[in-house]
């Protein structure tokens, strides 16, 4: 294989991208000055140096300056630390973010748990998150809000994240509310989503 | 016009059916023996004749009989009296039915009001919603669910209903909770969503 | 089954029509009113009455006369009878006949086989095929096209017709040119239209 | 703006790429590991050392030797060198090759020419057409099929490069052939590809 075959390679294992797209993007780049070139190998070289992964909510985020350890929202003294989000993944937190629905701190286990993982440990940072949970205990937390997809693997990754979280008795454990959602017609509505509407009907 | 082109237009008021589709189904009449096409018109024939309005619930139903004036579902008396679902058509209920998780009475408003609309009344039964309220009051209604799509209309419908019903201060009126819907992803949530699925937490 | 199930399962033989819009049909009919309804089966029982399938092109035609065998196109002495086009269905002739850019005479085959088809005969057209071409042959015939659809089933229509028509040796037959269609881009042809679009080029 | 957001811009400049997915690819590759990200940066940057634009027919390709000035198509003796295909962009090139169904030489313009282009000579290699054409015509060259997609910028680019090649006299100039592609619809087909099929039965 060549230079064009391997990087076609690489780029078909970007989320969503065929093969096709993949040999398009190769072309893409053939069509670039050698300054947009070293422009974004550079990018991508920059993303392991200066973004890594926040000690307190684990997201990524980028800063210059080596000793970071906090992302700008763990370290915004503003925001509550009463309430603690529990999410999947970093898109899923700036999604939230935009929308500006919700003040508390985040923390991110890093992927969902499908029902044939067999590991947990390996695809979650289960770990961190007891131990941030243990110390968050002490300075305030008052509620854990699991916000997940509703979907299996969502339901799965809530089932062992409470598990995770059954030692922290004072804590209040919450999941997001269901029931129909912007937009949904009744006429359309799947059984599940009419269950959830009407026992949280008020 | 000819009998093709003016079945053709009458086939393009269906719901959902373009000049094209209006059309064919046309040339799939004509392949049709004459025995089909007679069973075709006396079934819609039929309809006029054997299915009426409930008087209770206001939704479509069939009887052979003609002195019948409740559907099975009004007629139905192991269903709970004491509670009233809102719907704006017969295929919500026929949804929710289908479902299994309602076993209360229906009424049937007959349609959704969009901002523009400048005569409800016409649109919507909201007098025979308001008589027949205030019969079933008498008659042990705790309850009514307003049950409508998650819509800007679905929003104005609610709202004029609220006004209708504000008379009925002993009856406690809700709206199906909103939130998450099933298999609905936290990454491209919408912040409404968000915002009452928070709201919702539990 | 009662008349609403019964007219639903009817309109989800119409082409196209799941059960979900066949039911969205009836609902449909129960809020027209009775003039509307009657309107609508006497459109569709007029079909059988005046609609008919012409002699010479076996296209179907309104006619208010009992006595009229023959449809506008048909009848229209200024088309050229020199060429006739073979067509699968009153569909495809619609479609060409709003295009104009054919004047010669049709001939509406009724379908097309697939391979699977055990008894063309009962399908297709091809006895008053060979019954028309021999008339027509006495009447300055000179070309037919054969005109279908380019996938299987219109490849194997396109042989069957080939040997039916194979004892008419003063005719010129021919098909319809392969190639690019409007709008067809290079990256994404496939190989059969491409080698069609080079054995073509011009 | 920080090297996340950065690169998410650059991303978003790769075709078919919007700015949710752009950024997924930044996430995507900081979950990568140190080895995968340099290996995937080499690759982008062998592009500009390794690959090279043909000097016969400006397709691009791999070679590991910097004095190669042809591409293995250029250089393989046993293709047809009495006709050459004219194309747009590589990828049509490729897909070409991948049939199997042409054997001559290429010749990649580069682009298509929109209606609104004041400065063809800038999008398209239009000069060096002109040149390769001259050099082969005295090398056997007999017929240039100008193989472009059969929309607006295809026909605007195809009358563009017939007013170049209108010195060379003895050259057949072709273009592909249209007509009803496969799996065409009798019944959906255009008006332009309908009147392109009937010029061109046989």
């Amino acid at each position: 294989m060549n230079a064009i075959d391997r990087l076609t390679e690489h780029f078909k294992r970007f989320p969503g991208i065929g093969p096709r797209q993949a040999k398009r993007f190769v072309y893409h780049l053939l069509k670039q000055s050698n300054a947009d070139i070293t422009n974004l190998t550079n990018l991508i070289l920059d993303l392991k140096k200066n973004v890594r992964v926040c000690e307190d909510s684990f997201c990524h985020f980028y800063s210059d300056d080596p000793q970071e350890r906090l992302s700008p929202i763990a370290k915004d003294e503003s925001r509550d630390n009463s309430v603690l989000m529990i999410l999947s993944n970093d898109t899923d937190m700036e999604n939230i973010e935009k929308q500006g629905v919700f003040k508390g701190r985040y923390f991110i286990l890093g992927g969902l748990l499908s029902a044939l993982d067999q590991e947990p440990e390996k695809k979650l940072r289960a770990n961190d998150l007891v131990r941030i949970v243990d110390k968050k205990s002490k300075n305030g937390l008052a509620e854990i809000i699991i916000a997940l997809s509703a979907n299996p693997d969502g339901d799965n990754t809530r089932d062992y994240v409470l598990q995770k979280l059954s030692p922290f008795e004072g804590i209040k454990i919450s999941t997001l509310g269901r029931g129909i959602s912007t937009g949904a017609e009744l006429e359309y509505i799947d059984e599940g989503t009419m269950r959830s509407a009407l026992l949280n009907r008020k």
